[in-house]
């Protein structure tokens, strides 16, 4: 998407053909800093550090980090070197471990002499199938959202309520909760974003706010108790989201806080969409509520927040009185009876069994 | 209630019998800073300012103003120009008003020489007032947590989840929604408190945390996004939280969040109780949602936040990109049909007109 007029992804390959670009994630919303990656090293210390972050960029930078190491090094031993580093990084990142075993069944049979050039083309073939994936939600995201324009509120903006960050920062473009948005967005459709703060680590007021910021799309930021009064007053049409595991059933997993405002969507009759790449979808749970273990993360989240001092200078400040302590949940399980659909690359589906197997029949059988 | 040992209230006179001590809350929870007010416009400040906040703590310290007025100087005019320096630093806090106006009738017909006296006096019979209205319901509340207590989790802690701050702080002592939290505690039943950060203001990340804290009551802070995962797993037996007003019919008017809990709680069948003074129902409304108006507020309460450093320093820092905006709604409204009871002095009723007129007949006709 733009950032300031020029377009970008969030992961590329430099002039030089080998060296890495990323945005630095960890600066924004307030530096916009690209970094360079030119070393298997730098590569693993990008996801670990989370300069990047989101699933699928995960995956991507993780990709492009094999393509670093046999750039420097093409044997069989430096390719499981890079294995190995890359996936302990984020052990428990899906996408990270399906791209590297993606990388590795592509380059072992490949001579090591052709092994740096294949790995680059792999690795920007799973950034192009990525880009396909979200282009593709967000075209099915799009009709929606153009229903909700011509049928009900035009010429007002279609207010678009979304929590923590599912947008083109957390995929290599595009996004997926916010990629419906974008599209409408292009298309001059007129779209008003409610952007969700989501405590703790802010991703909505922060990286949400950003790239909508940078593309140009009208957006408000409110915190995450706001949602509820909105939807009471008409406030929203739609509500669209991003998901970590969505069950074969329809339970959805994802930011702490996506169960409140689905049960505000419902008491107040607003649709509430869920975007996601089909991968993300777990064939073998049934139960999210009760199967799904929820990580808990570093109290330090809750407790202390990074902000822009007046005088410019980036300071972290402790919100809690000493001796109080902080529980941090990271996400929590939003019933399938609360989802009003499912946007997924193949089209939007009831969020059930029967809804995902009817898009999805060989991964469901 | 206790700080590090020693009972407290919120206001008081000190030793010399002319000086009024407060508790400076702007300081807090990083610091206890005692204030002393010595004059008519050293009160005003302290309201206007929000050392002091929390509608029955306004009327007290407003009570107090008059008091240091007339000590100074006990005429009609003097009394007339503490109504309204005290009256224009928050002109629609409600117990503001009603203070003033008790002292004002209390104080005319007395003669001049009198009057230093008869206002200390009514200032402080007003604070008493306050004390026995919250203790009473801490009262009638302490019977809903023994009863959770020993029907159903003995002897595990009965975890109560509260939004924002209706604590001591917020009153001369005891609280509202607290109240029944520290009786239940100073009589030895094991209690945990769910602590709501309660963005934007953080009233319960700090206040909330402190005082419960200070008085020893176990407690954890959690973002306002989690109490929906800790209902549905059975993490939260009841919730208890103040109200800023309730109309004749039950619905509920509360910080902004309190909604979403409510509803969460209806969802997983967790009691949602709501404490009150009675003046704060405000029998002139019948529905909540379509006639109370929300308040909003500076939208900086959203996108910047104060806290410590690691090095000891006050900061504030902002927390969105250049150029977006927020929002900042102050409250929202809490359907009657979302609230298990309401917790007054003079018992717990239904939230609804049958169940506030069995109580307070006379209030209700």
């Amino acid at each position: 998407m733009r950032v300031d007029g020029k377009a970008y992804r969030t992961i590329w390959v430099a002039a030089d053909g080998r060296t890495v670009e990323i945005i630095d994630q960890t600066r924004l919303p307030h530096e916009f800093v690209i970094a360079r990656l030119t070393t298997l090293q730098e590569a693993a210390t990008a996801i670990r550090d989370m300069w990047v972050r989101g699933a699928p960029l995960i995956g991507a930078t993780a990709a492009y980090g094999v393509a670093l190491a046999m750039a420097a090094d093409p044997s069989d031993r430096s390719l499981a070197e890079a294995y190995d580093v890359l996936f302990a990084t984020r052990p428990t990142a899906v996408n990270l471990r399906w791209a590297l075993d993606e990388m590795s069944a592509v380059l072992a049979p490949v001579a090591e002499a052709e092994r740096a050039a294949a790995a680059y083309a792999a690795a920007a073939r799973i950034c192009d199938q990525d880009v396909a994936i979200c282009s593709a939600i967000g075209d099915h995201g799009l009709a929606l959202i153009r229903d909700a324009w011509e049928t009900r509120r035009k010429p007002k903006p279609v207010n678009i309520l979304t929590h923590c960050n599912a947008g083109w920062l957390a995929t290599v473009d595009w996004g997926t909760a916010l990629a419906p948005i974008y599209k409408a967005h292009d298309a001059g459709i007129p779209v008003h974003v409610w952007a969700d703060e989501t405590r703790p680590r802010n991703q909505g007021a922060s990286l949400t706010a950003w790239e909508l910021g940078r593309h140009g799309v009208p957006h408000t930021v409110v915190v995450d108790n706001v949602g509820g009064h909105l939807m009471q007053h008409g406030l929203v049409d739609l509500c669209i989201v991003g998901t970590d595991r969505t069950t074969a059933t329809g339970d959805v997993c994802n930011k702490i806080g996506t169960y409140l405002k689905a049960l505000a969507a419902h008491d107040n009759g607003v649709p509430f969409y869920v975007a996601l790449p089909s991968p993300t979808v777990d064939w073998t749970v049934a139960d999210g509520v009760a199967e799904i273990p929820i990580e808990q993360r570093d109290p330090r989240e809750v407790s202390h927040m990074t902000g822009r001092t007046d005088a410019g200078a980036i300071a972290t400040v402790d919100l809690l009185p000493a001796g109080s302590e902080a529980a941090n949940y990271a996400f929590d399980v939003t019933p399938a009876r609360l989802v009003t659909g499912l946007i997924t690359e193949k089209g939007v589906c009831a969020a059930s069994r029967e809804g995902l197997a009817g898009l999805f029949p060989d991964l469901a059988a």
